[in-house]
This record gives C-alpha cells, structure tokens and sequence, in this order.
C-alpha cells in the first residue's frame, strides 16, 4: 500500500489547495429532460442569484473561485455589475458559453444552417460573447454546437462542414489578447443522425486549423460506448490542444449527472494523465469545469459533493507512483504496472482531503458543513415569486 | 429476382390491404428535445384536432384507422364525443396510453416510487385509463414506465421490483372482456442508471405473472447498441407474448425518428418474423402502432412517410420465398439462405404498393397527394391562437 | 466515513473467511485473440498441471477450494483419480463445463444445428458431461452454446428455440439428486447475427420452463454497452433463479479480463445487491466463479489478483450500512442515499482482508508472498516438453 | 420514383465498368474466431492459389483487377514470380498489408512496444514491406496495428505515441515514387484497454504530420456503436486523406462479415458521400478494398457476393437525383431531401447490373455463374494434402 514521504505528501498537497474547479452557472438552475423538468424549491431566478450559489459552493469547497455563464441564459445589461457582485461574493466570472440551439431559426441548424441568414445571426451571437468577455474580462469561449441533422440526405455534410470552418474563423479573428476558442464535440443529440463536431477528431482538426488559442474541450458524457477517454486526453495534452473538460457522469448517453458518479475509475485516470502531463496547474491552460444536470436532487449539495469526486480522484492520481509505474511498464510487467496504479485508486484519500481542508481554514467535511449552514432551507424560502432559472427549452 | 406467381400475388395484396397501423395523437403535437421544442406552423391544440390530423393520415394511406391517445394529454371530458368525432373522421380511438411521468409527485417515481402514497395515485392514474377504455372501447393499455434512479444506491431495485409488480397487479385485475395490458420496456431515459423495466426479459417476467391477457410491447428504439431485435420478435411469438410495437427508428438512443428511416434493413428482418409466424392480420393480436417525434419535419407528411416505410418494409417480407428460405436453411447453405432473404429486400416494392393503393382507391403516392391537397398550409391558418399541444415537458 | 462496531466487523471478518469463489482449469492454460495465442512458459500441459496451479491460488488466498472443468479440455480417463489429486493438493473438482462449439460438425451450431445428427452428438456430449459431474460429485452443469447465426435469414430464429428448448429438456431430465443446469448467456461471439442465447431474458425463459434446478448464469463480459448488470443480478435473485456468475471484466467486448480491472465500481455494485439479497454463503446456490483468460500477463499471479479484486468489492459491499441506506431511500434523500454506498466504496478495505488473512494463517499479501515462493519459476523451468494446455481452436 | 435520361444512365454505366474493388488474399483462406477456425475444403494453401482464387473473383465480376497481400502470410521467394502467374491469371498485386501481430515479441506491441529492440524489429518488417512493392509495382502500404494495451497502467499512453510517429517517421521516409502509406485504426480488439491508433482522429493527426503520401483508412467494422462512419469519409474527402477503405459488415464488433450484409443502406450512404466528392474513380486515390472473414461460407461465392453488394450500393449512390436532393437541403425541406436520397436506395438496380455485365462479356449473374462454373468443386478435388492457408493465429 501506498506509503508517502512528507517531501512527496507536501507536494501532493499543495497542488491539491492550488487545484481550480469552475462551476456551471446552469447547473444551479432547473434542468430535466424532454419528459419533465421538475422544479426544485429554492433554484435561482436570475444570474445573480446563480453567481451567489456558486459562490456558496466555493466557500465550502475553496476550489471553485468562478462560475461560467451561459448567453442568453446569463445576459444581463451590466456585467460589470455582475462581474462585481461575484467579487463581493469571493468568486470570479469565467468562462463564457455560447448558446446557438434556441431559437426558432436554429431548427436546421446555427453556424451550419444552410441559410446563410441564419448563419451570419448566429455568428453574431459568437461576436457578442466575445464582447462579453472583454466586459467580465474572461479568458475562455466555449463553444458547442447542437448544429446536425435528423436524417441522412437531409443536409451536405461536407458544405456543413465548410460552414463551420468559416463561422469558426470569423469567430476566432476576432478573438483578442490571451482569449481562447475551446471548441466542444459531441457524439449525439439533440441531432439524431449526423453531428458537425462528432468527436474529438473533427474538433482538432478544426481548432489546428484556426490556430494556437484555439483548444479542444472534453465532454465527459459526449462519447460513444467504449471510447477510451483517457487516451483522447493524453493525445491532446500531448499535441498541445487540451482545452479543457467539461466533467459530468453517464451510464449511457448524454446523462449529465454528477461527475465521478458512474465510473470513478474512470475519472481518476482521467486524472491521472493529467498528472502524468503536469497539467493540473492552472499555467497548463487545461480549464476544468464542471457541466452537469441535477435533474432529481438538490443542487448546491450536488455541485459541492461533484467537486469532491474530482478532489478525490485528483488526490489519488497524485499519488502514483510514477517512478515504479514506469520502471515496471519499461520492463513489461504488465500485473506490477497495473498494481502500482490500482494502489493509488484503492487508497482512501478522505483523510488526506480533509487535511487539505483544514489546512485551508475550511470544515473537512463540506457537504456536512453545507447541510448543516441551512442555505438550502433560507434560499427556499427568499426565492419566492419570480421565473426559476431553467434552460428554457 | 423474385418471380411471383398470380395466387402469390394476391394473397400479398390482400395481405397489405387489411394491414392495420395506429399513429399516435402526440405525433401530430410538438415535440423536440430538452434542448428546445420548436414550434411548427398548423400543429393541434386539442385532442380533436390531433383526431382529425390521425384521419388525414388515414385518408390518404387507407391503412391506419384508429388513433391512440395518451393521457392526460388527451384528456377530454366526454370521451363518447371525442369517439364520435373520430368516426365521423373516418377513423377510431386505440390503444389508451398512461402517463405517470409528469406530476411533481412522479420525480422519483410513479409505481415504484417510494411514498406509498405517490403509488397510490400513480395506480389510480393507471385504473382511470381503464375507464376510458370503457368508455372508448379500447383493447389495449399500453404501460409505459419512466421509473427508475439516476444514481446507484438512490432506491432499492429489489423492492422497486416488488412495488411495480404490485401496481401491475392491481391494473391487471381490474381490466374486462377483451381488454389488456401492455407493458413497454425501455433501457434508459429519463432514468439514467436504473431503469425498473430496462429490458424485455423483465417486461416478460411480469406479464407471465401477470396472465395471459398481459404482452410485451417492442419500442423499436428502447435497446442497448447491438440487440438483434428481430431474436426478440420471434421469441415473443414464439411465446405467445408479444402485444405489440411502438415503431420508430433510432441511430444512438430513443431518438423517436421515423419508422425505417435509420435501418430499413432492420424494419424488414422485424416484418420478416411477423410474417414468417403468420401475425400480420388483426386477429394475432399483435398491435403496430408508431410511436414518433417529429422534431424538425412537418408532422401530417411525416406519419404518411412513416406509414409507406412500414408498407414498404411489409410487402418485402411478404415477397420472401419462404420454401426456397427452408429448404436452403435445412441445408445449411448458409448464402443461399442469406441470398433468398435480401433478394425479396432488394425488390422494389413500390410499385407493387401503387396497385394495391389503387385497387383501395387511394392516390398511389400518398405523400404527392397529401401536398397537394393544401392540408397543411389550410390547418395552418385556420390553427392559429390557443396552445400548441405538446409534451408539456 | 464508515466506522463499524465490533460485532459487525466480527460478522464481515467471517463473511469474508467463508467466501467462496471457484477459479477455472482454463484460465491456467493459453489463451488469446483470433490474432494470437502467445505462449508463456510454464503453462499447465495436462488437467492435472491445471488443478496444481489452481490449488495453488488456494494456497495463497484460501477461498478458491475448486476448480472448474471443462470438457473436453479436461478429459482424462479417471476422473476419481483426478479428484483424489484434487483432494491431495487440497481442492475439490467443481462445476463440470460443456464445450459444443469445437467439432467440425458444430460449425452452424451444436444443440440448435439445422441437422438433427449433429444436435444428438451434441446432446451426447450434455450427457456425458453429466456422467463426469456424477464421478466428480460435482453439483453443476454449466452450459455456454455459441450456436447462432452470422447472416440474416441463415437458419430460422424460432426453430433454434425449439431445438434448444429440446436439448436443455433431454439434458435437465438426466440430472439427478442436487445436480443443477446452470444456462449462460452471451450478445455476441462466435455467432455475429443471432445468437441462439443472447440475454438473461431468454436463458431466464427456458430456465423457467425447465424448473427449479436450472438457474441463469451471469458472465459479467456478455452484456451489450449500457446494460445495467446488478438489475440482472437483483431480478434474478428476486425470483430465485439466479445460478453463479463467470466474472471477468471488460471494456468493449467480451474481453475475459481480470475481474474488477475494468469497473471496479461495477463489481461492488453487483457484490452490493449480492450482500442485500444475503446470497453471499454457499447455502444460497449461487457459484461464484471466474472465467478469465490471461492473454498477456502470467496466468497463476492474474488468478490470485482477481480472486483479491472479488475480495475487496465483496469487503466494501458488507461495509454498506443498510440501515442508512434503507432510510436515506425511504425518505427520498438522493444523495444521503448515494453517500452512503459510495462512502463504502471509497474506504481502503485491504487492511482489514489482511487482518482477514492472517486470522486465515495466510499471508496477508498474497500476491507478494506467490512472487516470493518461486512458484512460476519452479514451473516453467519443470513443464518443458509436450503441449501446452490452450483452447484448441 | 426515380426516371433517368439517357445521358445520365450512360454515366452511371460507365462508372459501374470502371469501379474497382480489391479482394484480399487471407479472405480465401481459413479464418475464424479465438473459439475456433473451421477448415473448408478447396481453400488455398499458398499464395499462388490466393492469387488463382483472386482472379476467378475477376472472372465472373469483371471488377476486382488486383488482390491485396498480407506479409509473412502471403511471404514468397520470388515476387516477380508471383506478379506473372497473376498476370497469366488476368490480375494485378495491389496493397502491401504489413503484420506485426504475430511473433512472441510482439504481446506487448510491435512499433510501441517499450523494448526498442522489439521496435527496430517492427519497423524492419515494415520496410521490408515496402522492398516488396518496389518488387510487386505495389502503390499502397496498408498498416494496421494491433498496439495497445489490455489493463490500465501497463503502458504510457504518450510514450506509445511517440514511439508510433517515430515508427511511422521512419517508415514514411523509406517510400519512393508514387508509393503511399495507408493508415488504418481500430477501436478494440486485440489489444482490450486501449488501442494505439483507436479512432479516425489518432489515425488523421498522425498522417498530417507525415505528409502528402500519407491516408487514412477507414475499415467499415473498426467503430465504436453509434458512430457515423459517412461523416468520416466525407470529411476526409473534404481533407484530402481518404486513403480507402477496407469494407466488411459488422452487427457489433469488427465482425468481419460480408460488406452490405448487416447494414446495407450504411454502405450506401457511404458511397453516396463517395459519388458526391466524385471520389469513385481511380484516380482520385481512393482504394476500395474488401477485407472479410468468410468463416463458415464458402469464400470465393462469398466474395463474388461481397463484391455485387458494394456494385449495387454503388449503383444506388449513382442514382440519387444531386440536384433534386441539392434544391431540397437548400430550401431546407428535410422531408423532401431525404426523400430524394430513400427513392435512389430503394431502386432496385440489379436489372442495371445485369446490363453492365452484360455490355463487359460477362455473365450477369456472377454467382449463379460461379456456381455452374464448378470451381469449388475443382479446387477441393484439387487441393488435398499441404497446410490450408489461414491466419496462422
């Protein structure tokens, strides 16, 4: 069993208090799927209240210091306003994600519509994050695109495809300083038949093409069965493409449920490539964000109990061996090379987390200490009146 | 190429003639994905206009004389007059289709929720659409169920299992006469880790307990990647338990796509088994019903196009040799048993199609006749004000 | 985090020195792809060899007292002989498995082939396999077909069904006093199209007809992507026909790895609804076995690995406190109720299986103390000459 | 229904006589699952005898020129030897198929393997490969890999990486003239964990970096469930780097079954993608490749079937009206659109065939044909004693 020198314990937790987690700011309103979206008591009614909860997970947790938003769901007349009211609230506004599935004229289509009336408006919803941005000051646009179609014949896939490349370019150009394009990919849905950013492959070609500030972001839940994950991460943080994640469970589809939920093997070797990588810090560029649907259970205790799965499985990929790993995988000992990782995952790194923790001034336990401060009791009762947030579907 | 002799001809006229096919109420509403449900121009907004809509696609196809409905979405307060209408439509009311998935109270669970007293009400639901069954004179209760739990550990599957059977038990007890239940599996969606009926074996297991006035219902779009379908059909058959079909297509996931629009090739070897075990007629039991969502296609022409898919797929199953099929199949001549079966897919059974249309005088192109009756540009202007009927996700 | 109280430490100590899990003669021999079978050194060359190195898997975890035939791989003249080397090395012979899918003749299937000569040979070899289980004492016939079809129209679905229902018929009705048929299920493999025994449904179906001394078995590798297997596990155990399980694990396919390397998560969760049903003990008839093959990795060490990997999710699942579960659940308390299964998985339970061992008189790191024996050295350097034990396809 | 003037019939005729398909050498020879390979009789048991039963494809198909080598299985002294008696027999050698999948060094890689010995190894049979086609006139080095890994942490993912874009450097560099590298991937199998080279995407970074002569390869049966095979092949048409394919049919893994048995309206959305890039001809470089396991029917019957089921898609994917479906997707009917693409596919073309064959000196029925012809007959009178050519696994 994994026995630790204080020299590599320091280490391990020390890149376990600099680790940063954004949250959703969708991912505190109401979400459901096409049968229901049941509301919950206590939801937020506008972004800021949104931003308030995502604040709340970061007091708790101390690893979540911003929240993404998500335009028009987020728009307001004044982010500066907005970006302040974050700051009073101890967190920051981060990435901002476009969303060009909503109206009635992305039916067919957004940036791949095959009216180019309908291309140039959804360009201009791109235009208008990136003025966002400059607003709120963040670094990354995230884009995915439910554009596809329904039936095969329905649409040219290739003149899709050089749809996309264009709306993608003009979108990237007008990119400025240190902002970023992480472009998302997805297998399916709400496109039934074809997607236009499928899988990570069309994702990279499109993001080599465009340029350096232009990444690939993973989707957790967006892959088909049997996709090995963790090899797409390594690939990328090996061509320098990794943009980041976007964390979240599924058993089949696009589930959206709480990351580490479904496989949390899986997670940790996700994790572990990170680690391998050296891309845990936030100097690696590698943005990790949660984007996840509590559809059934309360939702700031999900975000908080979401952001200790990835602390847990980032703990345990800290603690590989990797010199004993790579001495038996150099020497072909595949059982001794898959025992050393399994030591690290089959150790409960609770404890060491809630040192972490304490070490930081928070309580050890978050979800207990989240229960236990009644946000969720005082929240429902002052959010009364008024339109939960929701994705508005 | 196949060759038919006169006699053989007309038994499959006469085969395609009396062939019988539900389309569903909710078809002709909007739908769409938890992403967004576009609206479209002429969809009903009572159950009155999805019954007159049902009797256009019957008008034109001449093979689907009866509409099921879905409640409470259809729900009336005089069914009698909602029959009435239909037949003065030229068409019947079906197959009566519960819903217990969209009340609050349903969030985690209706029969297997674990409130007893959310049981409860979800099972009065259930006895409610027998008693509109009375009232329509409707065989069938089609069940089906989106219980189950998102996360492991959130219910206890076993005694989900005892509390379904116990509400399948209480319907079943209070059916009459000729009346039967149902029972729809599906492996996912909205439940994301368990769902309480996930496969046909479990449907199975609980009509065989059951007795013998409870069937299985084949959502074409309900399976895991890879499950040979067609084994299920016949094993039912075989069984004396198949109750029917929910017909769609699908590429990943229940997708809800038109009916042979995804794998046509699939759709045959299904109606292969049906006509191999002589259950195309009305007098087998076998109920074929679609079970669509027309997300992003006008609905009326969709249904139409739906319903030729499944003519089509029919009439090449009836063109199967099946003596020359046998006698390659005992003689372990495995491409000429494989060869007989794709020469009767490969036939093009079109034209095969306008004769018998013509011979029920219909219009042999249902769909260029449908557009040129000004159908949907006449139901969109006289649809204007209320509300769209829909899901009400 | 779980703390427990003596009593019921003391109650999961001896649930675990009880655990029973029988390892295969096969997985000691060669195995690999359709692309290779690599060799190792000091592979068993004839049953005898297979039973000393599964002995000696008992040696070093002392849970596995059997193993697992199968025939014809493990013929030998004297089977009291082989018993009585068995019982010298300090194991017992076990489940009795037939192999019908390795004769010319079995190239369109064994008990389902179109030729009735070829289905007779097969069933004579059912019941020669039952005249072994009555020299072995063995209590099990585990039955695993690969008929099936690779093309559609091949041979007739429901007529395989009914040959099959014949052959497991002749084959059930041969077995005398505590003697059980134990009927697996496979989606895919050799068999491409159909597969005459594809899921738990159809081998539950004829295990029902059958009667009370068939019981479904569960190969954890058989499933189609998506299949959620502890509701199989629970639904079976429910209706008392739930026989044993071929663990392995896999990612894609049916890929016969060692058990708990894939989705450790997944063992517990099944091991979880094991512990729930009180179905853990030998006096509840379910066998426990492995059904592995150690392509690239020495097969003794692999052994004793799985059986640790079927230990510590069998320790983490008598960790679950039911009590909290069961009222978590009841209340409807999502995630209190998935915390509580999860904190169970989250503990490091292998200091209290070493405690477990060492009560045992083993070594508490038994794969440690098997390199140390030189064991694997000892045997390739002492099985040179002959043949190597394989599959023999 | 689809009515075509004389002009455009003439096109589609000429470009069904100039379409050409490569057989492979192994899809004559035995083959089948880890479970068990069943001989045939009359299979080839040298290369010589491939090449014969290559060229009596030809014969009757008029459409399959060259046949593909394997190396070492299909390892002579004298390959110009070997091109004149396929000359005599009216064939061309096409693809030069490298293996390094089958030496005991290889069970932990060939081009990644962590031993560099091991590595200089492979990439010395790859370049021997390529000593080959300077012999054979061979354009294509078709390399698939069976790399990978079957257990979390055997291996580094990245390391791997590199050593393959060193491999490939290496082998990249040695081509001359018109010589290209052809690179194909795989999801699973054999390696069960990760692949080396799993997806489209790995297999597309890697030729980017390569250069020019460098293509992927799409075999139809390497995808994870779900996945949209004619995206890839439109989008690496739009790219410039589609290689070819290697055609089979699969209903769950890389099942290896005749192409167009499982999912024919797939092969023709393929070659509908083909048509629409004009990527038919031989000139565009484009090879169409089958590569098939005919592991229990006879092999040159089911490659002459093969090859009529990649015509009649083909034939099809002629027949769609580009301009209707073109006006269609413009005007963003969706219904219409696919419409226009269903009217193509559900023509039956074999009557256009028949007359293609007939206008080249060919019967027009191939198998009809071969099957009077008496070959297999001949050839298992013919080829007795020897070793049968397999896969040597």
């Amino acid at each position: 069993m994994t026995e630790i020198d204080p020299t590599t314990r320091r280490r391990i937790v020390d890149a376990l208090r600099e680790q940063r987690i954004e949250t959703p700011s969708w991912g505190y309103g109401n979400s459901g799927t096409r049968f229901r979206v049941f509301p919950q008591p206590g939801v937020p009614r506008d972004p800021y209240e949104k931003v308030a909860d995502a604040a709340t997970v970061h007091r708790f947790t101390g690893v979540t210091p911003t929240v993404a938003l998500h335009i028009p769901w987020d728009r307001v007349d004044d982010y500066a306003a907005l970006a302040g009211y974050a700051a009073e609230q101890g967190i920051a506004l981060g990435t901002i994600n476009a969303n060009v599935f909503q109206d009635d004229d992305y039916k067919l289509g957004s940036v791949t519509n095959p009216d180019p009336a309908v291309r140039r408006k959804a360009i201009g919803h791109l235009v208008e994050c990136i003025d966002i941005m400059d607003a709120t000051g963040s670094r990354d646009l995230k884009l995915w695109f439910s554009d596809g179609t329904n039936y095969p014949g329905q649409d040219s896939v290739r003149e899709r495809q050089d749809r996309l490349a264009d709306a993608l370019r003009q979108t990237y150009d007008r990119l400025t300083g240190e902002q970023r394009l992480l472009l998302e990919y997805k297998l399916f849905e709400p496109a039934f038949y074809m997607t236009d950013v499928p899988d990570w492959g069309t994702a990279y070609a499109h993001c080599l093409d465009l340029g350096e500030r232009a990444r690939v972001v993973i989707d957790t839940g967006h892959h088909a069965p049997g996709t090995n994950i963790e090899f797409i991460v390594a690939f990328l943080l090996r061509a320098g493409k990794l943009g980041g994640f976007d964390f979240n469970s599924r058993f089949y589809a696009d589930d959206d449920l709480m990351v580490g939920s479904a496989d949390p093997f899986q997670l940790f070797r996700i994790m572990h490539e990170i680690v391998l990588s050296d891309a845990l810090g936030p100097r690696h560029g590698v943005a990790f964000m949660l984007d996840q649907c509590h559809n059934i259970e309360p939702k700031v205790q999900a975000v908080i109990r979401s952001v200790l799965n990835v602390q847990e499985a980032t703990a345990k990929a800290l603690l590989v061996d990797v010199a004993a790993l790579t001495a038996a995988q150099r020497s072909g000992d595949v059982l001794e090379a898959n025992a050393v990782l399994m030591d690290a995952y089959n150790t409960d790194v609770r404890p060491l987390l809630r040192e972490v923790r304490a070490e930081m001034g928070l309580d050890p336990d978050p979800v207990a200490a989240y229960k236990r401060s009644g946000h969720l009791e005082r929240v429902s009762a002052e959010r009364v009146g008024g339109d939960q947030a929701g994705w508005g579907a």
